[in-house]
């Protein structure tokens, strides 16, 4: 036998494992300290870096050394407790330790058989969440619906596209290919890029998709176009097979009405998908879930714990009315995975609830935020973070150079400066270049706008007061 | 404000984490005792979890306490010295403790803006890597091609279908859709089952894969089979767009020929994709890189340092020779991504490298094997893996009762009882359900074999002998 590599043995794992939750704790007590953004330029990094991988293995306390050295100093500190840019990707405590309990696992759920625990307690947790959010139970894993860990909502819009053509074609589409039927998908013009691309990546391509106009004081899709836009296509025989809804788009925090579309989209046997990636969390409070009122009528909906519910990245939950549509456009049962329980019907096999085959336990950091938290401290953090972009509201309300561009939605406030595009967009490029802040922007009926996204749990108040006296001083400059 | 939900304070955070690490170590020093296969019936785990999440946070000692109480009966553990199964799925230390810095870190890469490191790092790393594997320097990220961080190789495979379908369709797939150009894909009966996966995600349906046949002995892709195919489809006037070839295929590690498969390939203008997601990791040894001879040819490659290279899951290393097709088929750019970077066209968006918009920091949990272990460290462990396969097939070939079914392809083995299929799988079925060791099967030519796929860092010599002794034991009884 060849001479064995250098694997840690359990007390060095034990020695390190301690030094890099450490290095975590303590690099999280310097985030204030640091600028939000990166002010590397592009190679910076990379010149750090050797050309080759080592011959010989160095001691982990290099790479703790490096990731200050290197690292650090190329990172947007998406932790950061002055992070307002894009969405939060809230990774906490609780949810980093129960992913590293997966890891230490290393569990592969692809099917029940290959470890029930991955897929009992996701399915249970889903249950919980569901339940928690006050989705209908048509969504619960008892029926004929249920609930999986996909790893971001686009692939959870793709999923949810294929099985929209599986059960629009009768099965047709997963053995023959999309034919000539002409099939059409639908979403507002505020509907998430990941439409698009799940509309390429299907094979429809993007002509395939019909941008519908938003009415453009709420940014929410347009029911008389998106119906005008669903009739015409009938009208010509083409086939409208899914409207994606969304509850809080990207750009504004746009709420579509679930109700009204959902209504349009049953008339024509289309699929409903309700893309709530970001704000559908914010349903933990039964004070927020007006968003979601005419979900009952979706055929499909995800949102991210990992933007603002505190789970690390990756963990979208994803839920369907009917799963045999879903693994009806997904199912592959090659011979290595036959086995008894499968056979029997009785488990559920997630590897045909999504493109990919391996899966780690990924349910166990949502355990780790739901039992850890509660739902009396889910509730808290989500009403923190609508409180603190009240509060941004009210301060843009009350500098008579700043207007708010809409509503502001849940923890999203969007805003600008009243002398133009211009100043607006170099305020926040100000802001962002101070590493004080970081903000990103949109635009919304062709004008340029700061975009203040709330929902990490270290942002304060002092946190949101700093960066809008930041703001004012580049409005200032 | 509302009151602060209950984060864990930075001591405490250290405290738990202390106990994580420990937790860990703890399962580790107890997998030797556990039945390798769960003993879990199916609901046996969902019913000793509450019906409901809990309304006010537990104590994170809590959770740990139900892992040993409620997880941990319910895992087969892949990570025991003695799982054999499937392929493994190896999470070393080093990963894992990479891979937890990532957590803590928690940044987005979906451009190299919202983060220079996370993209910088996996380029680095990648290089690094393909490097130590002798790949071709096409697919270095200096020149036209690169090198990516998918989660799966069944998403590579799909990701190398749809920019095959971008290249031969010169753009038009992504825009209008697949029409009828009569697409076809090519891969041997033993191609994994992502690649026809991949056929119905991106709409081209089953029946547009065909399935070459074999040769009976080496159960490598036929080339006369795959040159005939080809040139019949041609003649009919369909569109060879992809050729997936197997450097390890999941049955018996079979290599399929990518020299002369290459070959046939460009010869009528399709994208060579080469799937070598178990074994390519091999090529850290010189000695082993016989199997990815001819990978110049290719366009694109997978291979997963998530099986055998000692890296937690998800890490599927994905090379193409042409980047711009993959993002040809894969880029989106909304409003709200634009920068300054990416218009420079100095750095790379890995965005539209892969279905996903999200992705979190892979790279660190790579470059910390690729760190710790050293080239030399990594080829100890896989000279380990191959030579521990060489002893198991030294022992079929010593009793009479079993007989190889193929030769032993790198660290996996295949063989068969003589006395027929109903003993081979009883026998199989007799030492999972004994829980000393974990195997599983496949058909080969029609009759059922076992494979045995060595692997683990913490497999020796003797849990190969104990588990070929239970195999005996149960070949007698």
């Amino acid at each position: 036998m060849p001479h064995q590599p250098p694997h840690m043995s359990p007390e060095e794992f034990r020695r390190h494992g301690h030094a890099a939750i450490d290095w975590i704790a303590d690099y999280w007590a310097s985030l204030d300290d640091l600028p939000v953004r990166s002010q590397a330029a592009p190679g910076d990094v990379r010149r750090l870096l050797p050309a080759s991988a080592p011959k010989a293995g160095e001691p982990f306390d290099a790479l703790l050394a490096d990731l200050d050295r290197v690292v650090v100093p190329g990172l947007t500190h998406w932790q950061h407790p002055r992070f307002f840019a894009y969405f939060p990707a809230n990774s906490s405590p609780a949810a980093i330790l129960g992913d590293l309990i997966s890891s230490g696992i290393g569990a592969q759920g692809m099917i029940w058989a290959t470890s029930p625990a991955v897929t009992e307690v996701e399915q249970a947790v889903l249950d919980w969440f569901a339940e928690a959010l006050g989705l209908p139970a048509d969504f619960r894993s008892d029926g004929p619906g249920g609930g999986v860990i996909q790893d971001t909502a686009s692939t959870a819009t793709f999923s949810a596209l294929l099985a929209a053509l599986h059960r629009a074609s009768g099965g047709e589409a997963r053995r023959h290919g999309l034919g000539d039927a002409g099939w059409r998908v639908y979403g507002s013009s505020q509907a998430h890029s990941s439409l698009v691309k799940a509309a390429m990546m299907a094979g429809l391509g993007e002509d395939a998709v019909r941008s519908i106009a938003v009415d453009p004081e709420t940014q929410a899709i347009d029911l008389a176009a998106l119906e005008a836009a669903v009739e015409a296509d009938v009208e010509q025989g083409l086939t409208p097979v899914m409207v994606h809804l969304a509850a809080g788009s990207t750009s504004t925090g746009a709420m579509d009405d679930l109700v009204g579309a959902g209504r349009i989209a049953r008339a024509h046997g289309a699929w409903v998908h309700v893309d709530a990636a970001w704000a559908g969390v914010a349903a933990v409070c039964p004070e927020h879930r007006a968003h979601l009122a005419g979900v009952e009528s979706a055929d499909s909906f995800v949102t991210n714990p990992h933007k603002w519910l505190l789970t690390t990245f990756d963990c979208s939950t994803f839920w369907v009315r009917d799963r045999a549509a879903l693994t009806g456009a997904l199912s592959i049962l090659p011979e290595y995975l036959r086995n008894a329980a499968t056979e029997s019907g009785e488990v559920v096999d997630y590897r045909d609830w999504h493109p990919q085959l391996g899966r780690r336990f990924r349910a166990i950091k949502l355990w780790a935020v739901l039992r850890t938290y509660g739902l009396e401290g889910l509730r808290e953090h989500v009403r923190s973070g609508v409180a603190l972009a009240a509060l941004v509201a009210d301060l843009v309300r009350a500098d008579d150079r700043f207007e708010l561009v809409t509503e502001p939605s849940l923890s999203l406030v969007v805003f600008r400066l009243r002398s133009g595009d211009e100043q607006t967009m170099a305020a926040m490029e100000a802001v962002n270049a101070s590493g004080e802040a970081y903000l990103s922007h949109t635009t919304v009926e062709g004008r340029a706008a700061i975009r203040l996204a709330v929902g990490s749990w270290r942002t304060t108040r002092a946190d949101v007061e700093r960066t809008w006296r930041a703001l004012q001083a580049a409005a200032d400059g």
